[in-house]
C-alpha cells in the first residue's frame, strides 16, 4: 500500500541511463534555478528605500546611484561566475572553488553555510509565500504553520519526480512572472514619458543633512539581499544538457540581464513616480497600482508574485541536494546522500532539506523574517570565500588574461567582504548565531570524515595475504516447546553443522522435567540442554550458558544462534506473539563471534 | 542508561520465589482494593440529593429510605460476593463466574465489560483527582490535562515497583481518609445531639407532590454509583496472604462494613443539617463546615477526600492486570498479558491501562465526567452476570442450605438489573456507545481465540512421526567489494556448507569489470556471480537470482543469504552507513525458504 502510494505521488522509478533525459535545457534551468534570484526583484528596492526614508523624503534619491552599484556588483558576480563556470565545468560552487585554492577548512565554511543556507532559504521563502497567501485571505492567518508545511510538502514531492517534471510546472509562473514585470515597467515607463504620473518626485542630487555614511552603506547592503540565489547555477552545471558548461554560462548570463533589467526598471519607477515605502503596500504594488489602477492587471502582478516569492524556496531543492552529494562523495556527510532515488533525484537530501526546514517553521511559528539576515551572512560568506578561491587560482595558474580576471575577482571580493562585515556590523544582534552554528557544522563535518577514514582503515585488506579462514561453528537453538517451528529450525541446523544443542529455559523444576521427558520422546538426534531461570529471563541464563561454551571452545569457533521464529500470515497478527527473537538478536548484536539468524517458518493462515 | 533509569524507577528485579512476599495482608489488601469503593462516600450522598432536589426541598427526606435501600444492596452484594469468594477461592470476578456457569459468551461480555470499566475508572478518577487540585489552585486549570497525565505516569510507576511497595505508600492516605470521616462523622452527631444545629431539615415523611417513582428509582441509581468498586476484592484474591479466600472474606466485610458506616453517617448527617446540595460546595464540604467552621480540621477533611478520589484509579490497577492474565490464559487477549515484569507484577497490563486511559484523558481534554455513566453501567453488567452465574451453580449443585444462597443472589440479580435498566433508561444519550463497543470488544476477544487455536493446531507435532529431515542449502554472500567485512563472512559461510557463491550487484560495466578481476586476484575459493542493475536497486536483480537457484535447486533445498555487516561501536554512527542488511531482510522475510542472516563484524574503534 506504502509503495503504490510512493508510485501515485513520485511516479514510476527510472533506469539509470533516463539520467541524461533528465537533464535542463537552457529555458528550463532559467526557470529552475533562478526564481530565487528573481524573486527577491520583489523586495530588493523596497530594502534600500526602508532604510533612506530614515533620513527623510529627499534621501530617497540615493536609491538611483546604491542601485547603480548594485548593479556593478551583480555584473561583478555574474562575470566572475562565469569563470568559475568555465573553470569549474562539473559543478564550481563555492565548495569547490574554495576546496581546490583554499584548502579544506575553508571550502567546509564555505559549502556548510551554503548547506545551512539552503534550510533558511526554504523555510524563509514558504514563510514569505504564505504571508503573501494570508494578505489576501485574512482568515487564514491562524493556519499559517500548516500553508506554509504544505507548500513544503508539495515542493518535496515535486523534487521527488525530477528535476525536468520540477522545471516543467515551475516554468510557466516564473516566466508569467517575468513578463507581468516587464509589462509594468514599459508600461510605468510609458505613462511617465507622456506625463501621466502626478506625484513629485525627489530631487536628484539634492543635499540631505543626515544621509551618514554608515546609513548609505546599509541601504547598499540592503540592497545586496536581491543578488542571494546567483550561485545557484554555478552549483548546479551537471544538472545542465551537455555542452553543460557553456549552456550554464549562458543561462547565468540571461539570468543576470533579466535580473539587472528588472531591478533597474522597478528602481527607476519607484524614484519617479516618488513612492515611499510603507508599512501596508509593497513597492511593486503601489508603482502597478499608479500605473495600472487597482484592475485585473494589478492583481494578476500581486498574483504571481506570491507565487514567486514561494518559488524561490525551490531553487534550494536543485541546490541542496547537489551539494549535499559533493559532501557525501568527500566523506563530509553520510554516504546515504550519493544514493539516486527511483527518479534520479538525490532523494535523502531532498527530504532532509525539507525536515529541517519545516522543523525552522514550525519552531519560529512561521514567522521567519528575523532568520533573513542571517540568510543573507550566509549567502555572503561563500560569495566572498569563492572569489578569494578564484583569485588564488589566477595567481597560481596564470593564463592568458589572468591579469584582468584577478582584478574582477578581487573588486567582487572586496565588495562582497565588505558587504558580510557590514551586515555582521549593523545587525550583530540577529547574526551572532552563525558564529556558534558554523563552526560547529564544521566540527561535524570532520568527526563524520574521521569516521570513514578510520571505518575504511579497519575494513581493507591485502588481497594477497588475507584469505578466508574457516572455523569451528557450534549452532545453538534456545526452544521453548517443540513445535513445528522448532522441528523446521532443527532439520535447517542440520544442514550447517553435526555441532548443535538444543537450549530450554524452564520456570521451575516442574516445566524442566515434562521438557527433557518430551524431548527423549521425540528424539530428534540433536542434545537438548536445559536451564533454570529464577528471574523469568530467557537472555540471561542463555548468556551465561553461551559464556559457558565460549569458554570450553577453542578460541577459533563461531557460535550461531538460530531462533525458530513462526511469521504469522498478516503483520498485525504479530502483536499476539512474544517477540523473543527481536530481544534476542537486539540483545546478542553486541557480542562478538555471535551469529544470530531467525528461521522463519510460515503459517498458512 | 534506559537500563539505569528502569532500575531507579522500578527497583531491581526480583526472583520468581519472591512471589509468595509480594502478597497482601488484609490491612494492606484494604488499603490497595478499597480505594474505588471508599472513594464513591464522598458523592454518593450528593448524587441522591441531587435527583431528588428536582421535587423541592421538601423531598430530600426521600434520602434516608434511598439510603437504606443502597445499604440493603451493599449488603446484598456483600453477601453474595462472600459467596462467591469461598465458591472461587483462586479469583472469582465476573469473568471467572460468568464462565463456570453462564458460558463463554456471557463471560466475555462480563469480563470485557469490566476491562473496559477498569480503563474508564482510570480516566475518570485522574480527572476528578485533578479538578479537585484546579479547585484549590485555580492557575492550575490550563494544565489539566497535564496534571491528569503525571497522576497515571505516578501510579503507573508505582504498580510496576509491585503490589506491596504500592499498597505500602497508599495505606497512609486511605486510612487518613477513613478516620477523617469518621471524626467528622461523630463530631456532626455530637453537634446535632447538643442542638448546635440550627437550620431546618425537611420532615420526614411528608408528602411530596411531584415525587414519582422515576424520580425516585433514578435518585435511588445514581446513589448506587457509590456501590461501584465492591467487586475488586473478588478479583483479587490470588492478591492475598493464605489462607487467600478467607481473608479475602474478612477484608471484603471490613470493607462493607466501614463503607456502609460512613454511607449512613453522611447521609444522616446531610439530612440533619438540612443540606442542600449547590455547584459551589460538595455535601461532605458542607457538613465539614458546618460541624467544625473553615477550620484546619475542615481543609484536612477536604485535603484527605481529594486525595482519595485520585487514588480510586488505583483500584484498577490491581484489578485490570490480574483479568488480563486470565483473559490470556484462556486465549482471549494476547500472551503478553501473561509475562510477569521484573517486580512481579503483570508489567504489559499496568502499561495497557495507563496507555489507554491517557489517551482517554487526552481525547476528552481531562473533562471524563460525561464518561461516568457508561463506567456504572460497566460495573453493573457484570454485576448482574455473575449473580446470575452464582444462582446457576446453586441451582446445579445444591449444596446444604442453597435455597438461602439461591435468595440472596436472585434478589442481587434482580436488583443490580433494575438498576442496569434504571441507568440505560433514564441515560440513554450517554451510555449508548456501550451496546457498540461491548459486541466490537468481543469480538476481538474471539478472533484473538481463533488466531491462537489456528496457530497451535499449525505448529502442533507427532512426537512420533514428525522427525528433523536435513536438506540442502544454498548460501549466498551479496557482496559490495572486498573488505574485511566480507573476508569474514567467506570464512563463517565455510564453515556452514560447500555450497557458497558470492554476488555482486553492480550499476555499471565498468565497476563489474573492475569487481571481477578483484575477486580473481583475492581467490577466497568460492565463485563469485555478477549482476547489473539498471534501476539502482539491490533488492530487485538480487530477488530474480534467488529466484532462478530456486528454480535450478531441488524444491527440498534451503537459500540461505548471508549478509557481511559491520557494527559501529557508537550506535549513532550507523547513521553514516546505508542500512542495507535491514531493508534486505524485511524484503525477504516475505519468502519461504529463504534464511536471512547478518554476519556481524565488529569495528573496533
Amino acid at each position: 500500500m506504502f509503495e503504490r502510494l510512493k508510485r501515485l505521488l513520485i511516479g514510476r522509478p527510472m533506469k539509470s541511463n533516463e539520467l541524461e533525459g533528465e537533464r535542463l535545457s537552457k529555458l528550463k534551468a532559467l526557470a529552475i534555478l533562478s526564481s530565487d534570484a528573481l524573486s527577491s526583484v520583489a523586495y530588493g528596492t523596497e530594502q534600500i528605500l526602508l532604510v533612506l526614508i530614515a533620513a527623510g523624503f529627499t534621501a530617497l534619491w540615493y536609491s538611483l546611484p546604491i542601485a547603480l552599484a548594485v548593479l556593478g556588483l551583480l555584473a561583478i558576480l555574474i562575470i566572475s561566475y562565469r569563470q568559475t563556470i568555465f573553470s569549474y565545468p562539473s559543478g564550481g560552487g563555492a565548495y569547490i572553488v574554495a576546496k581546490d585554492n583554499l584548502g579544506k577548512a575553508p571550502s567546509l565554511v564555505a559549502g556548510g553555510s551554503l548547506l545551512v543556507d539552503y534550510i533558511l532559504t526554504v523555510a524563509v521563502s514558504s514563510s514569505a509565500g504564505t504571508d503573501a497567501i494570508t494578505s489576501a485571505f485574512p482568515s487564514l492567518h491562524d493556519h499559517r504553520v500548516l500553508i506554509a508545511l504544505i507548500m513544503i510538502i508539495f515542493l518535496t514531492i515535486l523534487n521527488l519526480r525530477g528535476v525536468t517534471e520540477s522545471a516543467s510546472v515551475l516554468a510557466i509562473p516564473i516566466y508569467l512572472f517575468v513578463i507581468a514585470i516587464f509589462v509594468l515597467i514599459v508600461s510605468g515607463i510609458i505613462k511617465y514619458m507622456s506625463g501621466g504620473v502626478h506625484a513629485a518626485h525627489p530631487e536628484f542630487g539634492a543635499a540631505v543633512s543626515n544621509a551618514s555614511l554608515f546609513l548609505l552603506l546599509k541601504a547598499f547592503s540592503s540592497g545586496c539581499s536581491a543578488l542571494t540565489g546567483v550561485e545557484a547555477v554555478s552549483n548546479a552545471i551537471p544538472n545542465f544538457r551537455e555542452p553543460a558548461a557553456k549552456n550554464a554560462a549562458k543561462t547565468l548570463l540571461m539570468m543576470g540581464l533579466i535580473l539587472g533589467a528588472m531591478f533597474t526598471g522597478i528602481t527607476l519607477l519607484a524614484y519617479w513616480f516618488g513612492i515611499q515605502p510603507t508599512e501596508k503596500s509593497t513597492v511593486i504594488s503601489q508603482i502597478a497600482e499608479a500605473t495600472f489602477g487597482r484592475g485585473a492587471l494589478y492583481f494578476i502582478i500581486q498574483g504571481v508574485t506570491a507565487v514567486i516569492l514561494f518559488l524561490a524556496a525551490n531553487t534550494a531543492y536543485s541546490a541542496f541536494p547537489l551539494l549535499a552529494f559533493m559532501f557525501a562523495k568527500d566523506k563530509y556527510m553520510p554516504h546515504m546522500f550519493m544514493v539516486r532515488g527511483d527518479r534520479l533525484g538525490f532523494s535523502n537530501g531532498i527530504l532532509f532539506l525539507s525536515i529541517f526546514s519545516a522543523i525552522l517553521v514550525i519552531v519560529f511559528g512561521g514567522n521567519t523574517e528575523s532568520l533573513i539576515p542571517l540568510y543573507a551572512v550566509g549567502v555572503f560568506i561563500p560569495f566572498t570565500l569563492s572569489q578569494l578561491g578564484m583569485m588564488m587560482r589566477w595567481v597560481r595558474l596564470k593564463p592568458d588574461g589572468w591579469v584582468i580576471k584577478l582584478a574582477i575577482n578581487t573588486i567582487g571580493m572586496l565588495t562582497t567582504l565588505s558587504i558580510t562585515l557590514i551586515f555582521v556590523i549593523t545587525k550583530f544582534t540577529q547574526v551572532w548565531v552563525i558564529f556558534i552554528f558554523l563552526p560547529l557544522v564544521v566540527y561535524v563535518f570532520y568527526k563524520i570524515r574521521a569516521h570513514y577514514d578510520n571505518t575504511a582503515d579497519q575494513l581493507r585488506i591485502n588481497l594477497q595475504e588475507d584469505k578466508p579462514n574457516p572455523k569451528g561453528n557450534t549452532i545453538i537453538i534456545p526452544i521453548s516447546g517443540i513445535t513445528r517451528v522448532v522441528l523446521n529450525t532443527v532439520s535447517y541446523a542440520k544442514t550447517l553443522s553435526n555441532n548443535v544443542v538444543a537450549v530450554y529455559i524452564g520456570f521451575d523444576d516442574e516445566s524442566i522435567a515434562k521438557m527433557e521427558k518430551k524431548w527423549a520422546e521425540w528424539d530428534p538426534g540433536i542434545r537438548l540442554i536445559v536451564l533454570k531461570s529464577r528471574y523469568r529471563s530467557i537472555m540471561r541464563p542463555l548468556m551465561k550458558f553461551i559464556q559457558t561454551v565460549e569458554w570450553k571452545k577453542s578460541a577459533e569457533d563461531h557460535i550461531t544462534i538460530l531462533i525458530p521464529q513462526f511469521v504469522t500470515k498478516h503483520w498485525w497478527e504479530n502483536v499476539l506473539h512474544n517477540q523473543t527473537s527481536i530481544m534476542m538478536r537486539a540483545y546478542f548484536i553486541r557480542y562478538k563471534e555471535v551469529i544470530v539468524t531467525t528461521v522463519p517458518f510460515h503459517l498458512k493462515n
